[in-house]
């Protein structure tokens, strides 16, 4: 039996996680049959199942590091770089993300699967360092201006997801910046 | 045969739809059986269906006039009276719309049913007015303006429909209003 590295490993989870999301934002989730995961994905369901448990499973896996990525950005760079990167992103990917987001509300397993409360508290901590940097107001508690934040991202990616006009990220983005940037005293 | 009267089938009308809103809102669109339907409204599905064509109908129904609703309080009162609209609403009702608004992505027959194109006349109208007024700023394009409010009104239905921390709606207020509120010239 050939050795089969970590390195293979992760290699081989890669290819099926890239496949599958190409998949569901083809397909939608309900539409990504196995067969048409196999077909994006290049592999037999054999070989994909092998890595993971369910369709549910590796949809979770790329929810859950989907989620991470714009809860990073927006604790390291702010919101002004999760609304640009939002307003770049694959609205068919968008919207699997969002319906699956709205399937949570009626599944609690599926929910704390999701939950991810240490990135909270990076985002916390991110938004804490730019009061102390000058870079956010402080004249408005904590929460609230996350709060402001996480409907203002929310709502666009369900902009970005329903498709329609383009957005003019330039303005959204100078309009939040309105909102949250410092008071200068009167 | 007694006289039936506008006002009694109107009546009736109504009656049905507040009965489907509360299925709807208890059970879900999909869990809002048949049998639920004449539950909560407490009539038969003869008499129900013989007012509305289907269950997607009574659906349709409701979510038009919801939509139209939030709109003239976004085009008459402005984006604050919306927002504490939401913040007050049923999340239960706020789901099922959320849901439905998401479904009509694919479906291009219903989304075509929700548009309200004289509605977006109406806020577009109402918007200038208040920039007229000077309760509104005009160093932004009025379409900058009324996509910053839909996608922070939109965001929130999303929040009050997922549950979770009551949101602070005042703080909120203040910083969509610190976006959008006339510049004093420097």
């Amino acid at each position: 039996m050939p050795k089969v590295t970590q390195e293979h490993l992760d290699a081989r989870r890669t290819e099926i996680l890239d496949g599958a999301r190409r998949a569901f934002a083809k397909h939608g989730y309900a539409g990504a049959t196995v067969a048409r995961l196999e077909e994006e994905i290049g592999l037999s369901r054999g070989a994909i199942f092998h890595y993971f448990e369910s369709k549910l499973d590796l949809f979770v896996e790329l929810a859950v590091a989907e989620n991470r990525r714009y809860q990073r950005v927006l604790a390291e760079e702010g919101v002004e770089a999760v609304l640009r990167a939002l307003a770049a992103a694959d609205p068919q990917w968008l919207t699997v993300f969002i319906e699956t987001e709205v399937r949570l509300w009626h599944d609690a397993e599926l929910e704390q699967r999701m939950a991810s409360p240490e990135q909270e508290e990076l985002l916390i901590a991110g938004l804490s360092r730019a009061q102390a940097e000058g870079r956010l107001r402080t004249d408005v508690e904590l929460v609230a201006l996350v709060d402001f934040a996480s409907i203002v991202v929310n709502g666009l990616a369900l902009r970005v997801a329903g498709g329609g006009d383009p957005i003019d990220i330039d303005s959204l983005v100078g309009l939040v910046d309105d909102a949250l940037r410092p008071r200068e005293p009167r």
